[in-house]
């Protein structure tokens, strides 16, 4: 097999990362939005989380997971830190977390990204691959929080509405 | 604000976003493989599309974005090209896909990854963007499918499970 051109090649910078991150977040945030108070903490499907608690482990990872790369802690995963008690306090932190993001991301350079993290002393794969999983988790249980609006009645924001 | 060291690094390479896409969609075939046949095609919560209906979403776009990009081909989206009948159906294309996405993907350079395309001559992004539309979309509808399987009383496949 001959090498391809594109091997080496560069699919994306780390800024582009970053504002496709947030552009995730922001839509994250209207879906949060979206859930009337009382649902958002209790409705669920098929034994799945209410939004609220999918909302609080997207909390849990982004900015700390990104201090923890930029600081070599490999402390477990909790989401003990945080228990919110209405849709105001998961926004505040959310808004909060984004400022984080943005400030951790930028400390991690090039050559680290490609370098193996044991992230919460658990997810042992190089940080881009780590950083992927943490949108992509985004995204999947977002997926979820749109089926929960739709049984509810409720139309969800557009998929591609980011900013 | 002064400009950050990393405005202008690699987050990662053509290489790895292209593994990154192919593992997910080793995971869409797998929760694709896990609805009953019947269920794959019929069932749906809140008025959304049956898993069979969001898969052919996921079959007319990957390969056929690829190579309209390739092409400088605007011809607009369709599903029309594919009306599976049965769950094999759906899996022998998914299969056939495969080896049209690596095809078609490794022709498309890194300057080409920044130019702005118009894709289905409606969505006119940078070419990387429209390809990371196309993977978050798939992770977006399989996370649905996640929520039908669980209403189902089906265990999902486990998400970090991509080889």
């Amino acid at each position: 097999m001959t090498t391809t051109a594109t091997a080496t090649q560069q699919f994306m910078s780390t800024e582009q990362l970053l504002k496709h991150w947030q552009g995730h977040r922001n839509l994250t945030r209207r879906v949060i939005e979206a859930f009337p108070e009382k649902e958002l903490f209790e409705f669920s499907i098929g034994g799945m989380r209410p939004f609220a608690k999918l909302a609080v482990e997207l909390i849990s990872i982004g900015g700390i997971a990104l201090k923890g790369i930029v600081d070599n802690n490999m402390e477990a995963y909790t989401e003990e830190g945080f228990n919110p008690k209405t849709k105001e306090d998961i926004l505040k932190k959310w808004d909060e977390e984004t400022g984080v993001i943005n400030h951790y991301f930028n400390q991690i350079s090039e050559e680290r990204l490609q370098e193996t993290f044991n992230l919460f002393g658990q997810y042992e794969f190089p940080v881009y691959e780590n950083i992927l999983y943490f949108v992509d988790n985004e995204i999947h249980h977002r997926g979820q929080g749109y089926v929960y609006l739709r049984a509810l009645g409720i139309e969800p924001p557009f998929f591609w509405e980011r900013f």
